[in-house]
């Protein structure tokens, strides 16, 4: 298969837009047919530059330094926040805003690009202009006019920034234990005085903008307990009418990673706030913008891979040890074997994460913008599907890729001045956050799966199994066979899937992880399909892509589908003889 | 199968001593005559004892404070030095060493133990002493008298500590790059004065012990070029004469983890050694040690692996969160599906990389000491076969295991002050040094598999296989059937494996890492029917032993026999159709 090569993201985003026809399909949609696929690779090239040139150089130097905290003030590491006007000047920020509001109107695969690139530059940067997007889409969608009339425009600019204040010490998965009280203030229709604690709120408190919008999760006096009795309000730093609000910052987190990123408790103390969407609604108003929160945590996940297989590649290209097989003198190290199976392991995870990253930021905007309203709702439950996937396997694939990145280095990725290390530490966390790794694969199996009887699911891998069909009566295009076989396979397990989740609920969770590694699995074998035709058809019209995505895929038939089957075994095994647990 | 409970590593070992008959086998040795399996367990319950005392509270502080370097002197951080005084007090550094020399002739399993014990509580800490027992072997078995009379002393009472100083910058996994020159002093019979650079040396420099024995790889004048021109030599910091030696520590590395432990870069200037054995026969000298330095990275790992469990499970057993399906209030989450499966994952992973790593060094105690010479050379084969098994394994399970003790704390486990983070970055480095696990994989294929036609292998298999047919004639016993399959399908592949390796070895070497997984999860499956079995007798006999070896075995028959399937399917892929990489 070759001596490995670099392909930057910004090169394999335009494969994927271009050739995979992602691009076409965008401008297809209405609102964004002013544009062409030209253009969306213009603005990825452009995000690509700005995250080389200003955002990386950073990244160290914010490892290095963390935040510092003094008396409520967070001091963000130097260079953040100059980083961080740079990025508003340019216009950034309004990227995927509604033109009528200032913004551009770009598609969720063009912001999803942005986050990939961005944070895989520097995430703990990214940390703070990555909730902006979901900031904007819950006020925009869920709030009042006047509320958004008054606090939607600096959001759009980029003036201030914005948090999601969730959890609290006693709850985390669980958002049903909030504490944290709100009070209607007589007179006023929706304003409310908010008291309680949060932690691990990113970006809580920062040197980069005047004015922080906080979206709170809190209980109203005669709410019922639990999550159905959670309401959101908009609780910014500054008051409109410029005063003090009652929150403050009453700490930050010293962190295994993205230590320029600020993790902060946060204090309200009867501070101001006003109501987004309906009482006790407020998880709804939270959960619309979960999809593509949890899609840019994928696609972070995937730009720190990206970034440290870059890093990798570089170093087995040029360290020199002994000789290989065949071979008289001492080789750089990516000739030999062992070394190669780590690198194109990555390779492989890396542009395989792409395929199934942009497939199902696609979907998102066909939910939002397709033309009729059965398009929208099939488009809108495929990207419900995808995205617990994405979140989940794209994290812990980033995560893996960077320590196989850190063994290429050998001793030297255990130094922290190398720069690895950074990236298996920062990887660690997209693993945990947005819902950890385990609630996604949950969210998968009860909320997307069983629910509609497996209607999605069946009918996504319906499109995989024609890929996979196509892919197998190209000669050149060996070993699809046992993709082919895998995909039956499934099909005759998951009737019983669904039949254990509903008689045995403890049952099917203990395998929730091994049903999403096989989702996750047969998908690729779909997308790996699709990308090394894509590349057949290229070169049969005379044009070499150069992209080696038949490589990719036949690598993944070859080491990555058999661990797929390693799921499916295991569902199997649980759906014959059901271990509860208990 | 029932809520987490934990079961101390001293416990466990005693299992492994008492049940299955380790302790027996030792006692049946000839110089280990005289003690009993009661006797080995009291060690093991004292190094437990020290290690939870003495170290575990030192564990957070070296993270923490880390060493200090300033001009050629090192700083350890604080307690370090002191614990190491009560270590050496209490006469540990002798436990392995001949009792004609003031040691106390334990066998090495005693010795895997207390390295298993005191690194799990604290790595960085048992970095400075871990070195020792091989430096002790080394001189003990390689040395002139004269060597021997003049500097083995101190090393068995633990007087002074010891380093092998292999690493250049240009010589990581390939020693034959290797630059330090060693030339003669006229007139001395074997004495040298060392000039070289040396990096990555633990233990380099320190203020734990007064003088520092370095073993030091170097290249005489008119020796040849590669590995086989490489001289073994002592060099001290202090010389006999009580004269500082031309050699000094000139900086000390910044690294993700174990930063407790100095990390050296050391400058040899003319610095007078000694020769270690005979002169281009080094590495012959530094190898004959490499199995039981090889097994203490394994069980130092295992160490980590149950500490970073334990305090998972506590966790898990406090943390309350949501419901768990059929109860109606929150509920610890150890009673969660999702982390059960983490928590079971990992007691099944710790336990079983015990029964793998007392086995592997009873092999290397019955190297040494069986009645006859075929014995001996039975058992010798078969230590050779499991050490890079038990080091790249157990070490990779380490790794995971602190990753996946992280992920049951969910976002505490990333803030630093919980001090589980500390045990994921820690459990990085023993994948790296000793030998990467890639270089343990060719290591096990090439010469531990092939060289021998799989015949060490085969016998080995053969035994597994024995204890696999028992256990499944135990009717409550269930599930040992695909055991049994996959013995059977190995032996079918092996001889391909071996042909393969010799008619291309390229395409073998790419999937080393896989028979690796193979060979492991087939030896588990002997000795998880052992331990099975071994706790069914127990009961049968009328004593209890709630070890809950049977649920673990038909955990690891469950959800881990399949990871040996895909090992398995990829190494016959590549038979089937070889890819290069080239």
């Amino acid at each position: 298969m070759g001596y490995p090569e670099l392909q930057s993201a910004a090169r394999d985003i335009a494969f994927v837009l271009d050739k995979l026809g992602v691009g076409e399909a965008l401008t297809g949609l209405p609102p964004f047919g002013e544009f062409d696929t030209a253009t969306l690779v213009q603005v990825v090239d452009e995000a690509a530059r700005f995250s080389r040139e200003v955002l990386a150089p950073l990244n160290a130097v914010g490892d290095r330094e963390g935040c510092t905290w003094r008396d409520g003030e967070v001091r963000t590491p130097a260079g953040f926040a100059d980083a961080y006007r740079q990025y508003r000047d340019a216009g950034w920020p309004s990227l995927p805003c509604d033109p009528s509001l200032g913004g551009q109107g770009l598609p969720v695969v063009a912001q999803v690009a942005v986050q990939e690139l961005t944070a895989g530059a520097n995430l703990a940067w990214t940390m703070y202009p990555g909730i902006l997007h979901g900031a904007y889409e819950c006020v925009h969608r869920f709030g009042s006019d006047a509320l958004r009339e008054a606090w939607l425009g600096p959001l759009v600019s980029g003036e201030w920034l914005a948090t999601m204040a969730l959890t609290e010490p006693g709850a985390g998965s669980d958002l049903g234990q909030i504490r944290t009280r709100a009070e209607w203030i007589d007179g006023a229709n929706d304003t409310v005085k908010v008291t309680g604690e949060k932690i691990f709120i990113s970006g809580g408190e920062q040197d980069l903008t005047p004015n922080i919008v906080h979206l709170v999760l809190a209980r109203t006096p005669d709410a019922p307990a639990g999550s159905g009795g959670l309401s959101l309000f908009l609780v910014p730093k500054v008051l409109a009418n410029g005063e003090r609000n009652a929150v403050r910052c009453t700490g930050i987190e010293h962190k295994m990673g993205i230590r320029g990123s600020a993790t902060c408790s946060m204090a309200f103390e009867g501070a101001t706030g006003y109501l987004v969407g309906t009482p006790c609604r407020g998880l709804e108003a939270m959960f619309a913008m979960m999809n593509s929160a949890r899609l840019h945590v994928g696609a972070s996940a995937l730009g720190l891979a990206q970034n440290a297989y870059e890093m990798a590649v570089r170093h087995a290209g040029e360290r020199v040890q002994s000789r290989v097989p065949g071979a008289d003198t001492g080789a750089p190290i990516a000739r030999h074997p062992a070394v190669w199976r780590l690198l194109e392991g990555q390779r492989v995870a890396v542009e395989g994460a792409r395929l199934l990253l942009y497939r199902a930021a696609l979907a998102i905007d066909e939910a939002h913008h397709a033309g009729t309203p059965e398009a929208r709702k099939r488009a809108d439950a495929l990207a419900a599907l995808l995205t617990p996937v994405v979140k989940a396997m794209l994290t812990e694939q980033a995560f893996e890729g960077a320590s196989a990145a850190l063994q290429v280095f050998g001793g030297y990725g255990y130094v922290e001045e190398t720069g690895i290390s950074q990236y298996l530490r920062d990887a660690r966390i997209p693993m945990i956050y947005e819902g950890t790794n385990e609630i996604q694969a949950i969210d998968l199996m009860l909320r997307k799966v069983v629910r509609d009887g497996g209607a999605t699911l069946r009918h996504w891998l319906a499109w995989a199994r024609v890929q996979v069909d196509d892919a197998r009566s190209v000669a050149t295009l060996g070993g699809f066979n046992a993709a082919l076989a895998a995909l039956d396979e499934w099909g005759s397990l998951l009737p019983s899937v669904i039949a254990l989740a509903q008689s045995s609920p403890r049952a099917a969770l203990c395998v929730a992880g091994e049903v999403m590694r096989a989702v996750h699995g047969l998908s690729m074998a779909g997308l790996w399909a699709q990308a090394a035709l894509a590349e057949h058809r290229a070169e049969a019209a005379g044009g070499m892509t150069g992209e080696r995505k038949r490589d990719a895929a036949r690598y993944w038939l070859k080491f990555e589908l058999p661990e797929t089957r390693r799921a499916m075994a295991i569902v199997a095994a649980q759906i014959h003889d059901p271990e509860t647990a208990e």
